[in-house]
């Protein structure tokens, strides 16, 4: 999986909302893509939480060639700052609350 | 590192309320904790990424006295649902965009 988490610098923002749907898009296409989660911190940091099933598959989408040309842009223009992790799930759970008047 | 991605029930919100600002000042107390990341998804979920140095500190805190009791009551009434994720970071880094007009 990879964390990403953004602060976008205002500049350039309807290419950058353009370039984010076509981002997500693509990124649900690459083989061993199992989700996502996206969410936005109080300060207004963006953190993308993206899950495949292997190193191999998100190696493959950070070299993907329009996202590497995303990628620059992002550098260029569109964050004022962010930051990458790469982290391995190692187990995980799932509680649901049994439903009400049950 | 965990990932705890919650949706509360509404039911005792004022006592979750205080238990979660206790739980955010146990856990930074904890040996090993090095940060965290609180967000929103769109849809109402809370996100919630904490690092610690290590598995062990990680489990330390899972198995937390306070910690477990908190647990147990998210569990009777706070939590409609949750999911934890359990993680290793690999690699990470950061970019910092130039600052203006220098």
């Amino acid at each position: 999986m990879a964390i990403l988490s953004t602060v976008l610098s205002g500049e350039d923002s309807e290419n950058y909302t353009r370039s984010e749907a076509r981002m997500l898009e693509l990124a649900e296409k690459q083989p061993g893509y199992l989700g996502r989660e996206s969410a936005r911190t109080a300060d207004g940091r963006d953190v993308t939480l993206v899950y495949y099933a292997d190193e191999q598959s998100l190696k493959a989408w950070r070299d993907n060639a329009e996202h590497r040309h995303a990628q620059r842009l992002g550098r260029e223009r569109w964050y004022a700052s962010y930051e990458v992790r790469i982290a391995r799930v190692e187990r995980g759970y799932r509680f649901e609350a049994p439903a009400p008047g049950r």
